[in-house]
């Protein structure tokens, strides 16, 4: 046969891109994690942090990293529902074995239910909520994208957080620790410039905005959910990102009839916060989506081996 | 003497630079306009554009361009708030005669009130508000950029048109005529892809999402504006950026002592939905940010005749 040999799981994020390696009978062997590959940042840069990342998962199993065609690879990463970015990131794959690509949010479907019927919302760099209802149709909602869209996300608060920040500098609102922890954020995350006068406030967000794409401004949600005890504003962040999340959730499965996870990065910081009724509705996820992405790459794997 | 023949004033925005060509007793030689030239596209493009309109400047008026030595040039720049951008641009300058160069809302200010104390506030790509007092004391409101600033700005209301257009898709909020004309902007500047099927709602969002700055998402606040008669969503989005001018204006100048001038592209538009009190305070701009660059033009040279 072809001589496939290893299952490959790759979650592709905004932030971090997570690899698991398993063997043919799904049993995990290794796992890497490695810095953001979303397409939004070229397919080029994505393939390269998936290629190390691999290579780390190899790594870390104590094995020999065999040639690509002895890999079955399923795939799920931001920005796959963007038409061309897809394209590019398909044109420059390597001659795995077997390969899938689906959206992140489609792997972390998934990983959830098991390819069963449910829903999901998984809230982490960005927003997407999906369903695979029981009759086979499919919804989606958001996954649109920073800055529009993705609401409720890490990015969609952290714009709100320096959105804050920015009239409580001004004097357009009053200032409080949310402010203050953003400002610190940015003055941390600044290089210094020697030999020149400490920047002022103003000039520390306006140096940090005039560099901050979508990963920034998500790193910018923690200082929201840090701060949610001691600050209205934060709260207020919070409280308006589980109401986008409540909708999506209302879109997603009006019937309230499917299974309901709530997956990602801030979907702990962000449950309670959501109508109890629809907390009481929420399932833990069966697995994650690398665990989706496995899936993807067994079915992959299966495809090959008995052709249509 | 330094040879100086002509005052140039410059006006580099997010969507369009305008310049005007001057003697130096003032007199109106020539103008042009070109695109938009803001810091946030790099240094080098800001000039390429300038020299280009500037060029274009001399022909209007059927002169030769002179050496650059030969001009005093007044530039009010989009970004140059930006420390770094600033710099970057300041050390590529040509070797005018005379040169100033400051932020292209100053320059608003300078044109509106003839260098006298008064407040403005610019709305147009971007926003900014800024006020010189009596007492010779300056506040600045927001000119904070694209996306987690310029309130009210064009680039803010394409924000909230797309967001709006991206609900409606999605069926988490009713569809109307400002999510129709959202989507007919999308799809009339997407690039047609021969050969391949026409794209879906869906897929005509996120490619033209996929590659919006804040000058596209400024495009997209025309349907704002045109629709608001129509639609409710347009009207609710017209009404909150006048509820941030508004807060501008009470910060910027909350003794209600200063002559105030709503400038920039998009103040027509939005006089009629601010607070009735506000609007009788308006007072028309004396001249606009291109003749505010040329007093800086002009002082510039005064500065160079006269040494301290």
């Amino acid at each position: 046969m072809d001589g496939i040999a290893y299952l490959v799981g790759v979650d592709g994020g905004g932030t971090k891109t997570l690899v698991r390696l398993a063997s043919l009978h799904g049993k995990t062997l290794g796992q890497a994690s490695g810095p953001g590959s979303a397409l939004r940042n070229g397919a080029a840069h994505a393939w390269r942090v998936i290629g190390r990342t691999i290579e780390a998962s190899f790594a870390a199993a104590g094995l020999k990293r065999p040639a690509d065609q002895a890999l079955a690879v399923g795939i799920g990463i931001a920005g796959e529902n963007v038409a061309q970015w897809s394209a590019d990131f398909r044109t420059m794959a390597p001659a795995f074995g077997a390969l899938d690509i689906v959206n992140d949010g489609v792997a972390t479907l998934l990983g959830a239910h098991g390819g069963a019927p449910g829903a999901i919302v998984a809230v982490g760099t960005g927003t997407i909520g999906l369903a695979l209802d029981i009759d086979g149709s499919r919804r989606v909602v958001d996954g649109w994208g920073f800055p529009s869209g993705d609401d409720g996300s890490g990015g969609w608060m952290g714009l709100r957080a320096l959105h804050h920040a920015q009239l409580a500098l001004d004097g357009r609102s009053p200032r409080g620790p949310l402010a203050d922890a953003v400002l610190a954020l940015c003055r941390a995350e600044l290089p210094a410039h020697p030999g020149q006068p400490a920047r002022d406030e103003r000039a520390t967000l306006l140096d940090w905005l005039s560099q901050a794409d979508q990963a920034a401004f998500a790193r910018a949600a923690r200082p929201v959910v840090a701060q949610a005890a001691n600050d209205e504003a934060a709260r207020a962040i919070l409280q308006a990102a589980a109401a986008e999340i409540s909708l999506m959730i209302a879109t997603l499965d009006p019937a309230q009839r499917l299974p309901l996870a709530l997956c990602g990065g801030l979907a702990a910081a962000l449950q309670a916060y959501l109508d109890p009724r629809q907390q009481a509705r929420i399932v833990a996820p069966q697995a994650d989506a690398v665990d989706g992405a496995l899936l993807l790459a067994q079915r992959a794997l299966q495809a090959k081996e008995t052709p249509a």
